[in-house]
């Protein structure tokens, strides 16, 4: 009953997820000209979507696969490589994002990392990549106790949760900067909304509504692998005493 | 020993609180030409300010009430009490924070509510508008049994750590469009990262800094009041089970 609310759960999310995808990549398609890969702003393009894709969709899936009810039998290092490979797809993703940008502003002669957009966004990739290379050398390489595993895991949640809640911050304001940098004419400004402005602000919604829904089964919802030595097995990690 | 370290990170987490509020002032203050409450743009200055000082400084200190260990022994209602007075007041900020917008907008005819931004801000303060009221009525007033208590209180303390990260994610997606309002002059434009723009960027980096450590305090942390039920009685929210 409660693995299948979970499932019930997963596909709210797999949709969500793939509306905020789909969106991001209709709104550059549609309005902005569509997608190359030769530093124009056609090659910027690419930018919203694996950011969208990699930094909150890819990374969201890949920080529940311990929330899979089948994950919770049976050892738990083919779930940890697979948490792990997900998460190097996602960072690829963001790379390949950056790459995008990167170039895109090569091209054009526009300065770098200027913004806060873009200063929080690469804190939020550094953020990331410390939390990968971390997780794999304790988590996942055998050295480690089991007592530093037990002690740094509430970080790792705590960190992967901050990961995420960053990287909307990060595309909101990056949503939101294209639509300034973009819908500046003086018959169409971004203050008259048109159908460009709603459906990207739109787009920005539904990655807040994806991105506190993972947070949710993440750190509050009753889904846990459960704990051998625990009295009782379904206690969410939010569950605060009375 | 404990409690000890809980103040000295409320210390830490009081400067960083107070930064955000002077760096904001004086940003408005010494680059946006001060306060009024005219409907002039210097009317708009309060805006920045009594957001940050309400939405994030205060909403934040008023969530880590039940953390202090003052609060673990003896009974709730005070601090229940001293809970929603806190947030009431930090609610009280926000409105005053809406209300100096709107009337820069309505004085200088300029549309409400049209960016992502200000679409989110609005969510946000809806949502702790909810919050509030749920609160009080599940929490504060007696006529709710025990049983509802402790069904909705991981949610109350979701939905409100949700509530923190949105406000933050306002903020720097604000922070980021004042900027690009105001620094379009050809000879010092924000991306030639004038000091203004150093300034005000860090101001935001300051704001998630102080966010992250409150849903740190708040969702990770060893210090709970102690549940008089429990077998041990420091296990943090995020202690995920191995």
């Amino acid at each position: 009953m409660a693995s299948g609310r979970f499932y019930l759960f997963c596909m709210v999310l797999g949709s969500l997820g793939s509306m905020c995808i789909l969106f991001t990549t209709y709104w550059m398609q549609y309005w902005r000209g569509g997608f190359a890969w030769d530093g124009s702003v056609h090659m910027f393009n690419w930018h919203p979507v694996l950011m969208v894709s990699g930094m909150v969709v890819l990374y969201g899936a890949a920080s529940l696969v311990y929330r899979l009810p089948l994950s919770w039998v049976g050892p738990k290092l083919p779930w940890k490589i697979l948490h792990a490979a997900l998460h190097l797809l996602a960072f690829t993703l963001t790379v390949m994002g950056l790459v995008a940008v990167f170039q895109f502003h090569n091209h054009s002669k526009i300065t770098h990392l200027y913004s806060l957009h873009s200063w929080l966004g690469i804190t939020t990739v550094i953020f990331f990549a410390c939390q990968w290379s971390l997780g794999f050398a304790i988590f996942l390489l055998p050295w480690a106790s089991q007592w530093l595993r037990s002690l740094l895991k509430p970080v790792h949640v705590y960190f992967g949760a901050c990961i995420l809640s960053l990287s909307i911050t990060s595309v909101i304001s990056g949503i939101n900067e294209k639509l300034f940098f973009v819908l500046k004419n003086v018959t169409m400004p971004y203050s008259s909304l048109p159908s460009e402005a709603v459906f990207a602000n739109s787009t920005g919604l539904l990655v807040v509504a994806f991105g506190l829904l993972v947070l949710y089964v993440l750190l509050a919802s009753p889904w846990k692998r459960p704990d051998p030595g625990a009295l009782t097995d379904r206690q969410p990690l939010l569950h605060d005493r009375e």
